[in-house]
């Protein structure tokens, strides 16, 4: 074990910067993702103003009836139908409409005006994105899309930005969640796709159409976006090939899967010597693939490129608050780059926690102890841990079969006169109260050894 | 079957752009990771320009001997042993020397000469990031570091800029690749620890000295720069709790699996409502988990943000070739920041590479056939696929109790006078050439059905 170091704690930073003008910042679309959007917007205030050094004030929202029943957050006072006239009055114009009129209006109008534009609009930049970013070039302004891909997993940047200095080969994207649970309910329970759609629509995962999604669109807009960035090349959504998920039948799944494969939609974007492909279709993934185990509405795109290898980015691709997650980091990075050319405000100090020590963090262990193996050490074993505060969640005792396999090992001692191996699992507890309770637990008398203390992560 | 949309190839556009003088690379240090550099830096200088919008000139490799034997892609006469004189000639100096001394020094003349700069060393920033950060924010030049967390592994862009509107709650990573790899022999052969890191160094996995990876040196370094950009917080080497793995035993691990858990090392960073907390420990994560299937030299972060929900970045985090990705992606970065403001130049268009049709696209198929059970079959079949070009890999004939489940799906007719279910999959060919098979095996007179074509991926 690894000694503990003296914990320093650093003092509370406070940075004082100088006041800077508000950001105003406009949301076109008050749905799941813009309702999201300004709850961030509204209960982060004073965070986001620590991240951009200047704060970000909500100008208005435009939708389509002003009196539709909304979600308490959204301030009424900020509706608007008049999304023409908002548009020039932002700094920052966060498009959440969807479709490709009016929004590639509003969005050219709003650029036209000197104002940065954030989108999570798939279709309009799958039909018609070289068309905004030439007017943002021209104007100088950003146009950031984070959200428009695979919601809230971060790969516009790792493709712009961290993988420009390499060449990517390949991108295999699992960008549709809707078809991903279908095809999952496929593998786990035999359903034919029908019933399996059925099934997310009644769970609202799929829409009372489930056209854009068991048909490829969604995804083939996705693929568009995923290639023009991976290959800097223009690439439309009429390049794609498209086949969705109607042709799979519950045999092919149950076939891929004594064959080795999973059945997944996949977008996929391939260089190679004469240029670049586009489609989207479902396809076998080897099992021990990384995407063959991407589960349910998770998304996950992988990425082959010549130095780099394989990557994925894995992550909720859909949904209010995940699509508004990425719709944010893109606010706060355009913000950035208007008031400090880019920069974050002063590099990775703005919040500065206090450290904790080691000791108070929160964790489950699982203990392994060989004891007398008569009655009641057990409950001398329960009552100890207990006396230190930390509960059990279970106790497992190791089979004697196993515990031969241990045996073996050579590290359980020969028990002769009677032992047990026991398998404790605790509830969450401090790392203090479970450091002393496996010190107490070692000194108990019908305990003859402490075989192996983990901590348990992930659950 | 979706429609085959008619193939729009744009024409190559070439972008004029005004000439822009080079901009100076030097880089520190000429090991695995400095020759991938400066291979990459030569080679693909064309494609790095255009990226930037200007050329990238390297104007000196540092090293302690000139006379050392090296990589022939490292022009000699570009070495120096004058570190000191190097960093104040360039625009853009690239570290990868490691060690907290000289690395500091000469990253501090090289911004102090007012060049933006570039490092994978770890150490440094976990034991001076800030001082390094605090000096880049004076000068107004940029310090890139995706190198240093988890190397090819795009993440300090994705918590830095992505998660900006998030809160980030939590990161669990699997940041070194050796012991990540000494575990997962440990559990697939029952190894104890000791000869799983013989293993790994005979394999060049492990270092002679395997200290720094096995107790958990290097994962502390990685843990406390992914907590500072977590949580916006300097968090320093010594604020990090250490444990390693040579505690771990083969037993711990066989116990591990029985209870449906992986024994991994991870680096975990949490924020909680009093502060930060940042450890390095073996720990058990549920075989459900994403990081449970990282398998050997792979590394993985996992982050767990209040909107975004659960994130995952997968991919090698370390060796040469996938290092240098990272730092050439921070090269291209920081130029284009000194060139164009941060900008990609002319977004999205400077390759502009030819889209192809679809039907040129190579894969693999997996097809399910319904023949006549008589001698001769399977050879008209075949010799109609090699009559198209496409190559068998193997044909399957499907057992008869399987293919009973098959009829109970309702798709394959009963076939009375003896039929068979034949699952062919073949090598790479062009989609056009699978199309055309998959027509004429429908036409041959044994076949009775052609139950499904499938495409294979990510092999």
């Amino acid at each position: 074990m690894g000694a503990t170091y003296p914990v320093r704690v650093p003092p509370l930073v406070t940075q004082p910067r100088p006041a800077r003008p508000p950001l105003r910042v406009a949301v076109l679309g008050c749905g799941v993702v813009g309702t999201q959007v300004v709850r961030l917007l509204t209960e982060q205030a004073d965070d986001l103003a620590a991240r951009v050094g200047a704060p970000l004030e909500l100008v208005g929202v435009a939708v389509r009836h002003v009196d539709a029943p909304r979600d308490s957050v959204v301030d009424r006072a900020l509706l608007t139908v008049d999304a023409e006239d908002l548009v020039t009055r932002a700094d920052i114009v966060v498009e959440l409409m969807g479709g490709v009129e009016p929004a590639r209006g509003l969005l050219l109008r709003a650029i036209e005006h000197g104002a940065s534009v954030v989108t999570a609009n798939k279709a309009l930049l799958a039909q018609d994105g070289p068309t905004l970013y030439r007017a943002a070039d021209a104007a100088g302004v950003d146009v950031y899309y984070e959200a428009a891909v695979a919601g809230a997993i971060p790969i516009v940047r790792p493709l712009r930005e961290s993988l420009t200095g390499d060449k990517v080969r390949r991108v295999l994207g699992i960008v549709n969640g809707t078809t991903n649970y279908v095809l999952d309910r496929m593998a786990a329970d035999g359903l034919e796709l029908e019933d399996a759609v059925k099934e997310a629509q009644g769970l609202g995962y799929a829409e009372a159409d489930p056209t854009a999604d068991v048909e490829g669109y969604d995804a083939a807009a996705k693929a568009a976006i995923l290639a023009s960035l991976a290959f800097h090349t223009r690439v439309h959504l009429d390049d794609v090939y498209r086949e969705g998920i109607t042709s799979v039948t519950a045999s092919d799944v149950a076939w891929a899967e004594r064959t080795g494969h999973a059945v997944k939609l996949l977008a996929i974007a391939e260089a190679t010597d004469d240029g670049v492909s586009v489609r989207v279709h479902p396809a076998l993934v080897p099992l021990g693939h990384p995407l063959a185990g991407v589960r349910g509405a998770y998304n996950a795109v992988f990425v082959e490129a010549e130095a780099a290898g394989e990557l994925m980015f894995y992550g909720r691709g859909a949904g209010g608050a995940p699509t508004a997650s990425a719709v944010l980091g893109d606010v706060v990075s355009t913000a950035r780059h208007r008031v400090l050319g880019g920069k974050s405000p002063e590099e990775s100090t703005y919040a500065d926690l206090p450290v904790l020590p080691h000791e108070s963090a929160l964790t489950r262990y699982q203990v392994r102890l060989v004891v007398d193996d008569r009655p009641g050490v057990l409950a001398q074993v329960a009552s100890t841990f207990a006396g230190q505060g930390v509960s059990i969640e279970s106790v497992r005792q190791v089979p004697e079969g196993d515990r031969g396999d241990a045996d073996l090992d050579g590290e359980t001692p020969a028990a002769p006169g009677g032992s047990a191996e026991l398998l404790i699992t605790t509830h969450v507890a401090p790392e203090a109260a479970l450091a002393s309770t496996t010190r107490a637990a070692r000194d108990l008398a019908p305990v003859r050894e402490v075989t192996s203390v983990l901590r348990v992560e992930g659950v």
